[in-house]
């Protein structure tokens, strides 16, 4: 149903650098003729009828309508009480898949090569219940919820994920050893996963092991399905092998096609408005989401410009080593595009 | 009061090489004329009185006695209800603080150089509080416990921890803005023991940028202090950057001087009894159990007599990348440790 026609997507340029990076993106978009109209909208949260912290409901209408989004980066709340724009966003929408490919960028240095992985982390649940008390004064305790339902929802799609990316396995990561009940349980469905789709390896590692050996040698991890908290970190470490948040892709799946593709790096106020951001990450989200779409054409494409780009190293943003604008970059790019056509 | 006579040390072999790298290091401790004196003793754990598993009598009271123990590694409990040995023991002694240094090892070669970090891990409560809650069916729930006593604890021992050592900054690593109670508690506290510590400089840094930019450039970092389940995580990331478990000392300290140190790699059953085996991770567990008890100057010995071995290349053990036998290994170490004298 994506394939044909012109798609309208929900962009949401976000803070700080992200009106920048969001407007190359757009051009090279345009030069690459993706079949892609943007509809701006603003999801700073509001505060709704009963005090409840709400995204406006012109943006929610926009997602519910196009169902595709794409997004900047957020400032962090400052006013007390106003929540996490992440949270939110995928709590609004129910974006239960946190997906992030890590693949080693041919020219950017790391201490790593041929990294090539995926980490899938359970979005909704875990340690981010937001359960809390205080039990008598100076005991606290948190609470970390799993449900038999998210975890099999994750787990499929980890599966489901692995088969039509032409992945060969799937490992689960946890820490059943210490939490029998709620990390077993998360495992369980994990193992039921497996045994409804035998053409992808199951393998199972304690997290602990998984840090320990992933930054002795990544390339032996495929698809990596997880709880929440263990995403967050993991999402991150891998994000640091291939060379940080800057050029690291992200995708957050819900039900029924809705989907968010975000770059997850910070607002940088410091070099906002001074054409100096670097806007790979956003633009690799923006693949992704071309690929959810069934765009695989143009997804190529796009991808194919920007890692020539990076590997000829002539213009490069600052962060990425060299010495010239975003927009010099984006121009790059585009030009790239256009000489693949 | 530990510096002149003779100690006496609780040796718990372990299982697997545990015997194997135990009298290498006895050997080794002997060649160093180090005024040590060993008890050995077996912890595995026993069926006690009102069913409850508890380490045996002897092994207890030898403990109670002598206050410091080395121990090889324990084999994972295959009995159901069997408890992990590792949480037993740190239970029995009340051993609060997990302390890992990171440090670089000269010509064992891994993709990061000048490593030279300490990981400080709060290691009774957290994650690991054992409290776990079928809530309804699919619906699971496990408790993370932070009382203000345990934080607090743990938070001063790490700001002794860096003044006693000569390092300069603690960094306490958290997910506050996650688990705001819980995590909030655990980072008050650490703020309160900076305010203490004003010669020592303090950062608080949310785990998943630690991961982040610990894989970006762990020489950033120096001793780190966090809730036991992210010290059981970021210890075997930082154990991978400097070459993994092989190599790492581990000790888990209690009040009043009581403290076990530990190789924390597998029994590695496949070459136990072989004389294949690396004892350079219990070797420098020892010489972190020689600096606890004052005895620097054996320390600083030992650590140099092994470091030269590896250094020079010429007798290592296969994981090392050598094609030696644990006894030549540790017979070459002996002979740098009396060269040395
Ligand atoms: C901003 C923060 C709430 C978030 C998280 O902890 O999940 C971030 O670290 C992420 O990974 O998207
Ligand atoms: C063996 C296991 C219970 C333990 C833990 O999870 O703490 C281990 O990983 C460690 O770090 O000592």
């Amino acid at each position: 149903t994506y394939v044909r026609g012109i798609h309208t997507v929900t962009l949401i340029p976000g803070d700080g650098i992200g009106p920048e990076i969001s407007s190359a993106v757009m051009k090279i978009f345009e030069a690459a003729k993706a079949p892609i109209q943007w509809e701006e909208r603003n999801v700073t949260a509001i505060k709704g009828p009963g005090g409840k912290w709400m995204i406006p409901p012109d943006a929610k209408e926009s997602m519910d309508r196009n169902k595709i989004g794409l997004k900047g980066p957020l400032k962090t709340p400052i006013a007390a009480g106003h929540p996490s724009m992440n949270l939110l966003l995928r709590k609004t929408f129910d974006l239960y898949a946190n997906v992030r490919p890590c693949v080693s960028i041919e020219g950017y240095k790391t201490p790593y090569t041929d990294v090539n992985l995926v980490t899938i982390r359970e979005n909704t649940e875990g340690e981010y219940s937001g359960i809390e008390h205080v039990i008598v004064d100076g005991v606290v305790q948190s609470i970390k919820l799993i449900t038999e339902q998210a975890s099999q929802r994750i787990a499929e799609y980890a599966f489901e994920y692995a088969r039509n990316n032409q992945r060969a396995s799937v490992t689960a990561v946890h820490k059943a050893n210490i939490m029998r009940m709620s990390d077993g349980l998360f495992l369980r469905k994990c193992r039921e996963a497996a045994e409804k789709h035998k053409d992808v390896k199951f393998t199972e590692m304690y997290l602990d092991t998984v840090c320990l050996n992933m930054v002795q040698d990544p390339t032996q991890f495929d698809v990596l399905v997880m709880p929440n908290l263990y995403g967050d970190i993991l999402s991150d470490l891998c994000a640091g092998l291939i060379g940080g948040l800057g050029v690291t892709p992200s995708g957050n799946i819900g039900a029924n096609g809705v989907a968010i593709f975000e770059s997850v790096h910070g607002t940088a106020p410091d070099i906002a408005g001074k054409d100096m951001a670097n806007p790979t990450a956003l633009l690799l989200s923006a693949v992704m989401m071309l690929r959810h779409m069934g765009l695989h054409g143009h997804a190529n494409k796009i991808e194919a410009a920007c890692f020539d780009i990076i590997r000829d190293k002539k213009v490069l943003t600052k962060d990425l080593g060299g010495n010239s604008k975003c927009s010099e970059f984006t121009e790059a790019i585009c030009q790239r595009v256009l000489d693949l056509d």
